[in-house]
């Protein structure tokens, strides 16, 4: 039998489709938040030396603000996607689930990122992270698309794809930069990710 | 094309204005109940020593009250502000997120104030995340409104508009205030909140 | 205006009323879930020791299986009275915020507990938070009832009221008898909780 | 009166059955994303030396990667079932929570199997655990389906109870193995569980 035949159709199971996005957006939404265990000044800091103490986390700051808007953004992307799917199958529940465990790794990437920001391995940690979030959720796309499960165009899927291979090239570049001069590599990712955040707001709106 | 043109339709996209909502709920649901991790005893105090210990917390639990209500304070505001809205685009969905952004840092500054409580550089950052939650916040409003993305009235919204400059203005007051007695600024907000919650009360009841 | 006229009707806000629902759900989840975070084994115990290690537990994980039904009946409780709820205001979302709040501290007074169960100090502050729990639900289901904002029977506030009055009576007895035994105290909360899943089993089958 | 008789229909409390699952779903996304907080690298690693400090986590992540998916799996298992659900009562309601309990204790047992892999202790704990969830799990089905709750054929109730046997006896078996290459057992499990993601992916297909 044709995969998109045997997939339950959404408009039949509504209640269970919501049910595996609402789940996604529970994950999201508890690892955006978890950023924040990150940020920590310890509690022996004498009274009068808690400026450069917070002045120390300045690092840890900038990774908060980077995997904020980065998590954020896949959040958008993934609601982008689910907002086309017309129909689930086992396969793609677990597809779904590789790609939120790289989401859900963030959290961990970022608090290495923020602690040893100027260590390239900080970084390609961080990298090769998010180049993993990119690779699976093109798959997942990919592959529904493949088997039927989407109302995606060709046109639209070309684009889709277009996007994650240039955001994928960004943190795969960002590699050996970072082997030269670590702390750069993250403004890499701010500069591919200010006009990604243009194409959001362009995007959704016609 | 105008905004309001391109934007989606709240009544005709349901399930995804529904999405956005429940992320952000899940958001604020999380950041209210991490507060609590900010309070700990040590493992290693010796029996009959816990009162002492857990005397020592008062500052930490008056940091946890303040910001309870304070995040709560803050959904109350995002839900009556979401059930105004009529529309939604991708500059809706971004700004909401860079204001859960600040929302997401509370735990962090409440820990920092329950634990240094008595040093302003602790009081700033609290009234700094503050200031920075309702000016996101206004902005967001502002921003939706002119986009004709709300149904909120040229008065409701002056109101509104007159409340955050308000609230802001409080909590910039007590920045002076902690330069020179950190301890009393925090009292100064929960004079702010009390009438506030008066208003939330009122408010809502017609 | 009598309140219960000013107040939003619950079927012509669904929506809004849902939201309340989900984000008190929300808490409910992350506050037992975070109840695990209490159990902690130390990474630098050698192989062969970690027996001990689990069995040094013990009492964490005997506060973690009280804490855990604790926080699930409170959950069966709240979602059985938001099921009569008809009609909602800024005070009634207010005092549910109040209950919330000690909900969340649950996970704190549990580790307390948990690493100082032999102390007095822990079993007091435990006792106190789940009396403040019972006690703000009180006030809000009886406050939500004098507003006619619920569909509750005469009878089944009573009922609910004798309960209640109970469960903080054991609570509160469970105070003095942890001034003479403090490891004593825990099962008589298990004494009250078992019965009362009798209740929850029984009262919702009819 | 017989207890499906005196349960709720699903479809005339369709809002109150979405609080139980949205609960659920709650618990389970927490949970599987608390597991990033077993991952940690000091604060204190030398520049340079990051490397080994994360390539000394490999067994933490293989913990992390072994336990996302087992909480994955039973999410979906948990999902299916609640499906087939028809009506529910306080038992019901009583015995997921005694699942969730075991649920939310995966992210503990999965830490120490992720610092303690070659001990017998940590393996056993992980064993014990995951049996406990499968246990609990069939508990909750075949009551719920003797009390005629679902709608699960008998044909369906007997495939389900033979593959809630397999996994325990798998995950039992592998206690004795742990006693003597406590390295070897995580292996096991793995054997299982990827024929058992193409159950899942097979059986949602039709």
């Amino acid at each position: 039998m044709r995969r998109a035949e045997s997939a339950k159709q959404r408009e039949e199971n509504e209640i269970e489709f919501s049910r595996i996005v609402a789940f996604s957006d529970g994950v999201f939404a508890i690892a955006i938040t978890l950023l924040v265990l990150q940020l920590e000044v310890k509690d022996h800091v004498a009274n009068g030396d808690l400026w450069p103490e917070l002045w120390a986390q300045r690092q840890d700051l900038f990774a908060y603000a980077i995997s904020f808007a980065v998590i954020g953004r896949f959040w958008v992307v993934h609601h982008r996607f689910f907002g086309e799917v017309t129909g689930f199958d086992g396969r793609l529940i677990a597809l779904n689930l590789f790609y939120l465990a790289w989401i859900v790794l963030l959290p961990f990437s970022s608090q290495v990122l923020g602690d040893h920001g100027g260590d390239e391995a900080a970084v390609i940690l961080y990298a090769v992270n998010l180049t993993a979030v990119v690779g699976s959720g093109a798959w997942m796309f990919a592959d529904a698309r493949h088997a039927g499960l989407t109302r995606t165009s060709a046109e639209q899927a070309r684009l889709g794809r277009r996007r994650a291979l240039a955001t994928a090239a960004v943190f795969l570049a960002s590699i050996p930069v970072a082997l030269v001069a670590p702390r750069v590599a993250p403004y890499l990712w701010l500069g591919l990710f200010l006009p990604a955040m243009g194409w959001v707001t362009r995007g959704s709106r016609g």
